[in-house]
């Protein structure tokens, strides 16, 4: 007779108005079943809080479907295959695929990818070399396009997104420009992660820090945040520059919508493109990303940053924390099961 | 010894603050003098007013410089040649350049191009076969990319673009939409112009009429007036949809910026593209336009429309009369000297 295992998970208790608290969520034991033909069941090491999780909360139609109250979360994660009932993978197997919040996941072998432990540490495969970081070099290549020598300018570019745009823009020969949310994170961007410029958004008008910190204009930016903060890049826009807009943190706790950028209309005089993207179109490009990604890592031209929290009972108050930007670099939580 | 010409010419003697009044302009008559070497001497049968022309009213940078004060205004004319000094051209041929708002204009040839008054009116070539007409061309085909079966919605669409976009995205096999500020202007789309909708925007929300008339969503939005509209297309967009930013008309006269669409985060779940375009940028595509557009011309899948206002003197009242939307098609002024 096989093993039974318990774990906890994280419930959606009820939807967050604004900004979300403790009491939304909920943390239950539940009884593993046994893993189906298909299935694999796994042993998660490190689970992944994502702003776009904010989304999700709410009950509305959107690119992914809404949480359920009373059910448990997801997102990604990644663990160790204790169970496989697929032949493409076998028990010791690392993998990463959808099955977060909670400490032990049964599911469909299908979602999962086996990643390697010796290139990187296991939790690098939920930030630079997973979601976020394929974000960073969609929406950077992809979207923004980069000329060497070209300005870009990249916000929350202390978070696990904005601060691999940061250092692939370097890579690309671009002068790069980022604001965080605070004096420490501005250090960091500076001093460790080779920004150009950096400034604290808290600190003053972006227009102002953005007149200081970019006088030759913005050919690109990276709009993590929305607001006034998209307001003031466009404003110093150049012509035919191009804004990919990847997510807008500023206003994912919002009730009521915030006023949208006045000078938008300088889009038209200027030829601007913006441009919204979701990773999970761009599929494809994964493994040419994968290669491209962990080559830097390897080489130390891309450094891991990352903002550990312990214990799934901490997740909620990880994510809280993610939407203030008491991180820096990739918001993990570590689980209580890891042995790392 | 050669005749010597006077005409009349509209200078700028005030700059508007808000919406323009006859007080900003003034009319003046002056003696015009010799081509030199490279010139030409045109008299001018008809004269264009565009939206465009009051942001250079205004002393700010731009795409085009800031009109000058007391100096005569210029813009889009068609004329005939009455002296070349160009071999280039001769006596008697007809031309369109950039010598409006005056009767008479003596310019370098180079900015002048030969147009043919047998295929169209010689007012055609500031509309339908100038650069309204090469606007809408672009916009649609260029940034919109318009798929056979997508819908397609166009504000101000009695104007002199919004009208051709629609016949071209109907061409296209587009379902087509558009809105305009008056009930005559909604039934000259409908029975006019083909259009599949039309609604007048002064009626009600824009949200509301849109949600009656693109049931499927909206694939394009060729945007000419920003504001309320422009909220209201995003709102309705679907996934990878294209809005082709154009002009705002709404906010040109306006003395603080109105608040930009609330509603831009929906950019990223829906992957929108919002792309900013000026015609000028598309001069090599000129000769596939106009062989395009005077093809559909010719074989009546496209109507020439236009109101025509009479005389030089009325050119301000044209110009006024445009910002408040009292044109249907492309707004020209036929100048006193004309024979025709």
């Amino acid at each position: 007779m096989t093993k039974a295992y318990k774990g906890r998970e994280i419930r959606l208790k009820s939807r967050p108005q604004g900004e979300p608290t403790r009491a939304n969520f909920e943390l239950t034991e539940v009884s593993l079943p046994e893993p189906a033909e298909g299935q694999l069941l796994v042993r998660n090491h490190f689970m992944s809080v994502d702003p776009y999780m904010r989304g999700r909360m709410n009950d509305a139609k959107s690119y992914v479907p809404p949480f359920q109250l009373g059910q448990a979360l997801d997102g990604g994660a990644v663990g160790e295959v204790l169970r496989s009932r697929s032949p493409d993978f076998k028990e010791g197997d690392f993998v990463v695929g959808n099955g977060g919040w909670r400490e032990y996941n049964v599911g469909d072998a299908k979602g999962y990818a086996k990643v390697d432990p010796k290139l990187a540490p296991l939790q690098a495969y939920l930030g630079v070399l997973g979601m976020p970081g394929h974000t960073a070099y969609v929406g950077l290549l992809d979207i923004g396009k980069p000329v060497k020598g070209e300005t870009v300018f990249v916000s929350a570019a202390a978070g696990a997104v904005g601060g691999l745009v940061g250092q692939i823009a370097r890579l690309k020969g671009c002068r790069v420009v980022g604001s965080a949310g605070s004096d420490e994170k501005v250090k960091h961007l500076r001093e460790k992660l080779g920004f150009d410029e950096a400034f604290n958004y808290k600190s003053g008008p972006t227009a102002e820090a953005l007149e200081r910190t970019c006088p030759e204009g913005i050919d690109i930016y990276f709009d993590n945040v929305g607001g006034e903060q998209l307001e003031a890049a466009i404003g110093k826009m150049n012509n035919f520059g191009r804004i990919a807009l990847c997510g807008a943190i500023s206003q994912y706790n919002a009730t009521t919508p915030p006023p949208g950028p006045r000078n938008l209309f300088l889009a038209v005089s200027r030829r601007l493109t913006l441009r919204g993207f979701i990773v999970s179109d761009h599929r494809d490009q994964f493994p040419t990303f994968l290669r491209d990604m962990s080559g830097w890592l390897r080489e130390g031209k891309v450094s891991l940053e990352e903002t550990v929290v312990d214990g799934i009972e901490q997740a909620p108050e990880a994510f809280i924390g993610l939407l203030r930007g008491q991180n820096t670099g990739k918001m993990v939580v570590r689980l209580a099961s890891s042995p790392t």
